[in-house]
C-alpha cells in the first residue's frame, strides 16, 4: 500500500511532539494534571484564545463529549444536535449512557442553525418531555463542512436567548481554524465550552477542553474522575499541547491538511467526479464507481461512506499531518491511470 | 529536590517504550485497536498467560474498573470490595455513576478473603437488597500487600461456588508478580477478568484488560466505546505492551521496584522506625515524626497517608521504574543525617 | 362543564373496583406483591392469555416502560420505536435516564413495520454505534391506530429473525382488544413482554406486566425494586385486576369506549369534519376551526393536539369507562347547535 | 391467624380514606397532579407546616428517595446515611442506580449526629473522592428510634455549616410526630426536603414530598416524570391526604400505633423480656427463644429481624392504624399462656 487516506488518526504523532517527549523523559512530574506542563499548556491556550478560561486535558472525543455533557446537564435535560452529530451516531450511546437524550434535527450540510434549534424548542414546552438545555455542534462537522463566524455568533445568540449552553466539539479544530474565519478568541467568546482536538491533529492522544462559561467550570475535576477520564500521568496529555500551541503549529497542521485535501478535490473535479458533500476541509467525500473503488484499494486505503446505487459508492479520503502534496500528486496520477 | 517517592506515575515512560515509539513513528495503522501492534501485544500477553483470553487496551485504572464492571453487572447487581478498595474510595463514585453499589468489608491488610465474602452474601438474600455478583480485588493492594496463590485460588473457588465473578485490578501487577507466587498463567486460571497495569509500570498510559471468562468477552468493544474508553489511536495504548511483554521486562520492572522498596524498608527498620502496614512491594508506609517529615520534604517528595497522633504521621514512599538503589542509598543517608 | 373528553384517566376507577376495595378493607395481606390477591390476579391473567407467563403489577406506564427496558437491555443496547412512541416523546427522557438510546423511525400511522426496523438495523452494524436489541410498540398507538394480528406476527417474526425482543405497551390495551383481531393469547404468543394497562382502563393505578419470554423474567423483582416501582402494598395494584379480569369486563370497557368514540366519529364525519388521523379506538383526532374550539370549550374539555393553520387546530377527544352514548349524543347536539 | 404484626402496610387504607374515594368516584379531574384535590391537599399540608413549601405526591418510599436525591445531586455528589438507612440497605441499589454513592456511618441507635457527619466530611476532601452533599435521615428510624427537636436542629445546622442539604425520610412520620417533640412546622424549618409518608400511615399509596428549600423545588416535576414517578391520576395519591390532614387524624394514627406498641413493650418488659433496640414508636424489636417464636407464629405474624444466638432470635412487631388495644391485650394473654 502506498498511503492510507482512511482517517487522520493513523500515525502516532507529529515528530515535534515525539521530540518533546524525548526531551522530558527523565523528569518527575506531579500527577492528575497538577504538573507544570499542564499549567504551561493551559497558559499557552489562554494566550491563543485571549481569555482566562479553564482548560483540562482529556483523552479522546467520545470521552470528552460524555464528560462535558454529563457535567453540565441535569438528569432530565437534553442536548440538541444534528442527526449526523458524532454524539448521536458514533458514540455507542455514551451520552444516553450518562442519562441524557440527544434531540436531533436533519441537516443537509451537517450544521445546525437557530431555526432548527427553535423548531425543537417549540415542541418541548412542559415536564412531560425532556428539557433542551444545550446545543452541540462540531467544527469541522462530521461531513467536512465548516461554520462561519457569523453562523457561530447566531447560534451563540440563539443559545443564550433561550437559556441553552453552546458546546463545540473541536476534534478537527485545526482544519476548521484553517478553513473558516473563526479564530481562537472567537471560540472563547461564542461558545460556553469547546475543545481543541489533539488526537486528530498531531498528538497521540488528547483533547483540550476549554470552559469559557465560569459557572460550568466549577468542580469539573470531579466530573473528569467520575467519568474515568482522569489520567494519573496528566502531563502525558498536556505535553503535546505545549508543542502544538507553540507559534502557529496547530493551525499550520490544519492548513497543510486542507491544502492537500483541496488539491485532491480540485483535481478530481477537473476529472469530472461528483461529490457526496461540499468540503473545503480535510475530509473529502467523493462518488466513485465500484470498479474504481476496487482499483484504488489496491494501493490506497479509505473509508466507504455510503452506498449510492448499484454501481456507485461514496468514499471518504482524509488528509492528516503526515500527508504531503507529493503523496496527493502521486495519488491523482494513480487515479488518472485507471 | 533530589527525588520524588510520591508515586509510581511521575515519569513519562520506560526508555525502551519511547524507543519503540520513535521506531514506529512513520507507520500508518488502523484505528480503534484493530491494528497489528494491538494484535501482536495481545498475542504476547496470551503467550505469557498461556491462555487464549481476549485482551483489550484501555487508558487508566478508574476507566478500566468502570468499563469492566458496568459491562458485566445487571443494574441491580453489586460488586464486593475491601473498604480500602480503589473502586470504593478513590474513583469519585465512578462505579456508582454506572449504577452499581460497592458492598464493602473492613480488612486490616487490604485483602478480601472468602469469609468476608460470605458475611456479605449472607446478608443479601432477597430482592429488597442488591444482588452481589462480583468480587473486586487489587494485586498489589492499595496498601501494598499481596495475595498468595493459595489465597487467590480460595477466592476464585468462593466466587464460583457462589455464582460470583472474580475481577482483579492489576494497576500494580508488575510489583505483585515480583513479590508473590502468583505467575501470569495463574491470573488467567483463577480470575474471570484481570488487568496488566501499564500506567504505573513503565508505560505512559494503558491497562491491558484480560477477559478469561469467555461469556464476559462478548461485545466488550461496545462497552469500551460506550464508556468513552476507546482510543481512535488504539495502537498508542498497545505499543508499550509489545515492549513490556518482551522477555521479562514487565516483571523485572516490578522486581527492581520491590528491591529498592525492600532496601529502604530494611534500613528504616534497622533505624527503629515503625510501619503503618506490612509491605514487601513498591509502596512503603512508615510512621515518622512531624519534624522528620518536614526535614525529608526539603529534598524528597512523598504522600502523607494518615495522621497517627499529634506528633506523628504515616507517610508513603513509592518506588518506580526510575528508582535505583543508588537513589535509595542516598535517601537513607539523608535520613540518617537528621 | 358538561363533560371532559380530555383523557381516559380523569375518574378514580370503575365502580366494581371500588366495591372490591370496600369488600377487602379489613383484610391483612402480605407486602410487596406476595399476597393472595396478586397471586389470584396473576392466575386470572394467565387464564386469559392461555400461558404460564410471569405477571407483575406496577403503577404507571412510564415506570413500566423504564423498568422493563432497563431490566432487559445491556448498557450499550438500544430500543427501536416510532418517532411518536410514548417512550420517545412523553417520558421526559426516562429511558435515556436509565442509559438507553431510543432509535426512531418516522411513521404516518403511529405503527412500526418490519421494513422500518430493518432500515434501522442496516445502519447499526458495528461497535461504534448502539446495538438495537428491542422493538417497542404500543397498542393502541399514541395516535389511536391499532395493529392487526398479521402485523403483530410479522413484527414478532422480524424481531426474532434479528435477535431482537418485542415489547408491547398496552396502556390502552382494552380499547385495542375491542378494536383489533388480536386476542389475549396472541399477546402471549407474539410478544416477549407486554402489559395490560389498568390506569386508563378502569383502575385507579396499575399496569400488569406479562413476561412471556422466560429468559427475561429472571430476577425481575430486583429490577422493580431497583426502579422504585415496588409497592409495599402490592395488593393495591393487583386487586383491581381481579375485577377487570372477571368475565369480560376489561374488554367490555374497551368496547364501550370504542362504541362511544365511533359514534362521535361517524356523526362528525356526517357533519363534514376532517380528521387528523384515522382511529377506530377511543381517541379521536379531529380538525376544527378556532371558533368552534372555543365554543366547545365552554362545556366540554379536550386536548389541543396540533396547530394546523391560522384558523384551524387538531383536537383530541378521548372516551373512557365513564363515557355513555347519552353523553356523546348530547355532545353532538351541542356541536350541531354551533 | 389472629392478627399480623408483620408490618404497617398490610391493610388497604383507613376507612375514612375509602369513604372519601366513594364520595369522589363520579368526578372528573385533571391529570398529573394539576387537579383541585392535589391543590387542596397541598394547601392543607402548608397550613400544618406553617410554610409555603412546594408539595408533590409520589407513590412509595424508595421511589421518593430516588427521585428527590437524583433531582438534587450532581453526578459526582454523594449522600450520607446511617449504615442501617433504608437507602443503604433496602432499596436494591436504587440510589446507586441513579448514579450516587451512599456514604455510611455506623450508628447503634439508627440515628446520625453531627460528629458522624464530620468524620465523613473530613475524609472527603478532594476530587479523587465523591463530594458529600446531602444528609439523609429517617424519622422514625429503621429501628424504631426517634430524633428529638434538638437533635434535628443540630443536624440541620451541621448541614448548612458544611454546604450540605438535609433530607428527611418520613415513611413513618405519623409515629414520629406522636413520639417526639418535633412538630409539623419544625420539619419545614429544619430540613431542606422531607416527606409525610402515606403508605404506612393510613393511605393505600402515597408519600407527600415537601420541598422547603426553594432552590431545590425548581423543575421538580421534570424529575418526577423522568423517574417514572408521575401518576396520570395524580389525585389518587393526593385525595388520601385531604383526609389524613383533616383535623389531627394523621398524628392520631401515630399516637394510636405508639400507644399499642408501648403497651406491648411495657407488658413484655414486666414479663422479663430483653429488647433488641429501644423504641417508643410503632416498631418493637424483642428477643425471644426459638420455641416462643414458633408458638407465637401459630396465631400472630411478625418479622424475624436478626439471629442472636443458637436459641434466641430478635423479632419485630409493628402496630398500625388497624391495631387496637384489645388486639394487644389478647396478644399479651397469648404470650402469657406459653
Amino acid at each position: 500500500m502506498k498511503y492510507s487516506f482512511r482517517n487522520d488518526y493513523s500515525s502516532i504523532c507529529h515528530k515535534k511532539v515525539l521530540e518533546k517527549l524525548i526531551e522530558c523523559q527523565n523528569e518527575q512530574n506531579i500527577g492528575y494534571g497538577e504538573d507544570l506542563h499542564t499549567l504551561n499548556a493551559k497558559r499557552m491556550i489562554q494566550e491563543k484564545i485571549k481569555n482566562k478560561s479553564d482548560v483540562y486535558f482529556l483523552t479522546g472525543g467520545t470521552q470528552t463529549n460524555m464528560t462535558v455533557i454529563s457535567h453540565i446537564l441535569k438528569p432530565y435535560e437534553a442536548v440538541i444536535a444534528c442527526e449526523t452529530g458524532h454524539i448521536n451516531v458514533h458514540e455507542t450511546g455514551a451520552i444516553e449512557g450518562r442519562g441524557h437524550k440527544v434531540l436531533t434535527h436533519k441537516s443537509l450540510n451537517g450544521k445546525l442553525d437557530p431555526l432548527m434549534v427553535k423548531e425543537i424548542l417549540i415542541k418541548h414546552t412542559d415536564y412531560h418531555m425532556v428539557k433542551p438545555k444545550m446545543i452541540y455542534i462540531s467544527n469541522t462537522t462530521e461531513i467536512g463542512s465548516v461554520y462561519s463566524l457569523e453562523e457561530l455568533k447566531a447560534l451563540y445568540k440563539c443559545a443564550h436567548d433561550n437559556d441553552l449552553y453552546l458546546f463545540l466539539d473541536g476534534a478537527r479544530l485545526a482544519s476548521a481554524l484553517a478553513a473558516s474565519d473563526i479564530d481562537y478568541p472567537d471560540y472563547a467568546k461564542y461558545t460556553d465550552v469547546f475543545y481543541i482536538g489533539g488526537t486528530k491533529n498531531g498528538s497521540y492522544i488528547g483533547e483540550a477542553v476549554v470552559i469559557n462559561n465560569k459557572d460550568l467550570a466549577k468542580e469539573f475535576q470531579f466530573s473528569i474522575k467520575h467519568s474515568g477520564a482522569m489520567l494519573a500521568k496528566g502531563f502525558v496529555a498536556s505535553i503535546p499541547y505545549e508543542v502544538l500551541m507553540e507559534g502557529n503549529l496547530y493551525k499550520e497542521i490544519g492548513e497543510k491538511e486542507n491544502e492537500c485535501a483541496n488539491y485532491i478535490t480540485k483535481e478530481l473535479k477537473s476529472l469530472g467526479f461528483k461529490f457526496y458533500s461540499d468540503s473545503i476541509t480535510n475530509q473529502i467525500f467523493v462518488i466513485v464507481s465500484n470498479e474504481l473503488k476496487d482499483y484504488i484499494l489496491k494501493e490506497y486505503d479509505f473509508e466507504v461512506w455510503d452506498h449510492i446505487n448499484e454501481s456507485e459508492v461514496a468514499i471518504r479520503f482524509v488528509t492528516s499531518f503526515t500527508t504531503t502534496l507529493d503523496i496527493c500528486k502521486e495519488f491523482i496520477e494513480y487515479i488518472k491511470a485507471f
